[in-house]
């Protein structure tokens, strides 16, 4: 299975008590498909799986598995703290249909998560998942950074299919990608998805796809076609908007979905939703940018508010 | 409720399939119970907690409190990233007959762990919490920080007990205990117990008082009486083998709980055992410790190993 | 020579446009040798010797050299970046008459930083030095720590006369006092001074003694008298005052001297100097640390506010 | 003055004594006024600046504007911790025909170098400089960063010229080429420079310059005919060298630059110079570098070893 192009990490639409909402995410999904969207990522860091229990984190792939368009790329965020874990959920996933995991590093002990450890960790997964493992790598949230080298051991497994980097280090994905040519990199961060196509990643996993698909797809489009300045210009209107939400974590990344067109929602506790200044300010970044994409063309009416939104 | 004393921080005994072991944990609260200390913590984060699903967090919840002597503190370590999942554990523990329950900062997103997030989910849960709640700071772990002005404010709420503060930061206690005088603060760093207890810490819940129980009282039994320079020299004591194990985050500890001849036994993979070298450190270590520790007196014979001990 | 108790670091003074004051300087040492303080360090963190050229530094240590009491220690910031320059400005400062040199690390190329050049650039220094040196440890500014190890292998050289750490890490401290019992470690935050001197350090050089010697004196006296509980209620008196002056950095020191009826004035730019609130509160904290430290004793009238002073 | 292109940081010549050899300089010189580099930093970081007395620095200065191609475009390291300082050196750099000075950061005190201080700061010395400014940000060193915001706002200012940005940021400079379109930024980081291009950077600053000048070069002439895998095929040659000796700081620059046939030579303490097997490692790879980017060409014969080169 080879990896590439944009792929939108989801969120998991609930409702203000908290409880999931899984037609909302059909809804989504079925205008997601529409899109010219890579694949899904499922239960990643912005899905809120770290909220869930099993019960719920089941229900919600095998949701997301049954309304996703078959010629999309499914992922699964299947990374618990214990490998024991790690691995149960990684079985069930593969079992709904996942084509891989996404499997974040564990890291509440940081100390322990030495190069040994992880190689140990990644390892036996690969050993045992019946689908192809993706490392992920996310120091920002995590503490833990998965280092050059343990990626380049790891890349030689063969069922570890690609690395998620969003550590936002283009050092990292040049040595990489010199070290182990063919081994794709999917960076984590909108804001500088060209210049990482550029220094050879192979394509993105971003959280702001989930809001503005076309968009994010625009700047790999332009950079497939050798288009540079079409994809610098992408690139720019996505850093506006990417500005706007990522100080506000999963709460503005909620508000952005809504802000598009699709069912954000509130996000579960201890988040708090984001207040209507912050809604306000989240709604004319991503005007502009679903403008600045639309460009000269027809821009595509915006999709009719959903009748139940979040206040 | 007060809190005071040197309380341990339990580790959760496991056998090499990574399997709890509740025989070894009764073995090792029977001489626990024996020992000076005012309590336990059951699920801290030197209990492996995020290793283990709900079900066995709760069978060892009720295997520690059945075995634990009825004149001890009982700790429970209940946070979850999602304030429902902490409130349900919470209310479990309660139910089980737990004192307090002591809850660290939740941390996966955060940006979004501002003070206002904080104050509501720590207020929700003392709302809610059948037992009161301790908060729980642990920076180097969680990347979070529970900061002096929300502490302060939440030192007021009659359900909020008191703070478990693991950053090393001794500026924070002196500042807090002048600020919210008779709030218990309870430091969770082994090397500094003892000018903590000056600066005005109540106590400490120490994972190293779970390998060498007498030797962390003895700092605290000589400053109540106030012996500074043995209490220091104690401290100095404990201080050696406090670097001997941290280095070696959880597998150290186990490793340290069995040189002292209770069960410590292996890690729950990805952590590693340490290996052979680091665990004859480790011996070297805990045995000057005890050796301080007994001075011109009888040492009390070294426990008997026991007989099926790891590896 | 044997390094106890509390030491000033001193402010430079200045006038609006930026240049010397050396008449301040007097005076403001005239008053400081009736405190009970141990000494004086000019030129270190919290005299601006950065923002000053050579001549500058030069006259600034002789005018203090010149006006402090006999019988108070005299010690000199004379490190630079370079070994060449700082063994020319230790040179001169021994001329002078001081006592010991203090020499905080080089640190701008930080990597290069490594143990091994420290040890041969403090041995060097050490060797060549005519004064005894004393390691200055100061990671918050300078983004290097000088660790334990090195500092125990300092600490046998026969000119090298003791430490003063600045980064509040009591663990160290401890840790440092069992290695090298005698060897004297001075601490550089007011805020945790008392705690210090419990876990053994020796003394502390301190910024705001040159705001508030007695408050500063008092805690060691009262330690030293193996009066714990007032020296912890002057170290929680002390440490009020610190909170209101450490965020400003250098302004808000120099506002806290002027409050204290010595002569502070205005920083050298690039600093700016405080805002008149700023000012307001650092007058209240201090004037209350003064309330606190009088007690029920006669005050001591405080200082008559000098003729023209800086805006 | 518009900036572009590849400029060298260069190194400054020493001896084994540590003193100066502007002999060497000069050799250097003529030899860099053959490559296409569009011009020189001369004491830059790379340039031990902060070791020279300024007689020194003067001194290298004034050899550096005699011997530089008149087309090659001078710049001048002039920041120093004072503003009186950097205002002074930026006087004497216009002095010898400098066409802009390059000013980092100040940084000792860093909780007072706020975005107010830094633009007060920047502001005074552009309105008084007689050469434009170009702002330098270099937070690995100095642990302050020149936040987007005041850049942009300095970017308005008449005799601003520019920005080195060293943070690796690609974000930053994404955001500030939009934000700021035509305001020039120069990258300080050889790993990074192609997807720095492609991200609206219009050139870099960069140490490995003064060793493969060639080599850099050659990423940027590619990146200009449009010719994309030629610009990535040597930045993958760059980043291998530069992996190489950027963890040894100044003293492996000085040997990669001694490796490339120039006078490299010993660093100033407390730097040490590299050791033996370092040197081995770095001759090994710039000798690559050279191999990669001569290519199907005639290598030009690698440059004869100096005769007097240090050990």
């Amino acid at each position: 299975m080879t990896l590439a192009g944009i792929i939108a990490a989801l969120t998991t639409p609930m409702d203000d008590a908290g409880e999931l909402r899984l037609d909302r995410l059909q809804a989504n999904l079925e205008r997601y498909n529409a899109s010219p969207l890579a694949g899904y990522l499922v239960l990643g860091s912005s899905g809120e799986a770290i909220y869930l229990d099993r019960a719920e984190k089941l229900s919600v792939l095998a949701a997301a598995a049954r309304h996703a368009d078959q010629h999309k790329r499914l992922l699964a965020g299947t990374g618990e703290e214990s490998l024991k874990a790690t691995l149960e959920m990684t079985a069930r996933a593969a079992d709904l249909g996942y084509h891989a995991a996404v499997v974040r590093t564990p890291h509440y002990y940081k100390k322990a998560m030495s190069p040994r450890a992880l190689l140990g960790y990644y390892r036996e997964l690969a050993d045992q998942s019946p689908i192809p493992v993706m490392l992920y790598n996310i120091p920002p949230l995590t503490g833990v950074d998965l280092g050059l080298e343990t990626v380049a051991e790891l890349a030689a497994h063969p069922n570890i299919c690609g690395l998620k980097e969003s550590s936002g280090n283009l050092d990292k994905l040049v040595r990489l990608a010199a070290a182990r040519p063919g081994f794709p990199v999917l960076v984590g961060g909108a804001s500088t998805v060209y210049p990482s196509l550029c220094a050879g990643a192979a394509g993105a996993i971003l959280a702001l796809a989930a809001a503005a698909p076309e968009a994010c797809c625009e700047i790999e489009r332009a950079f497939r076609a050798g288009d540079h300045p079409r994809a610098l210009a992408a690139q720019r209107a996505v850093l506006a908007a990417a500005q706007a939400f990522e100080p506000l974590s999963i709460p503005g990344l909620k508000a952005a979905v809504d802000a598009c067109g699709f069912y954000g929602g509130p996000p579960r506790r201890p988040l708090l939703p984001v207040s209507a200044a912050e809604r306000l300010r989240l709604d004319e970044a991503f005007h502009s940018l679903r403008r600045a994409c639309s460009g000269g063309r027809a821009a595509g009416a915006p999709a009719p508010a959903p009748t139940d939104s979040p206040a």
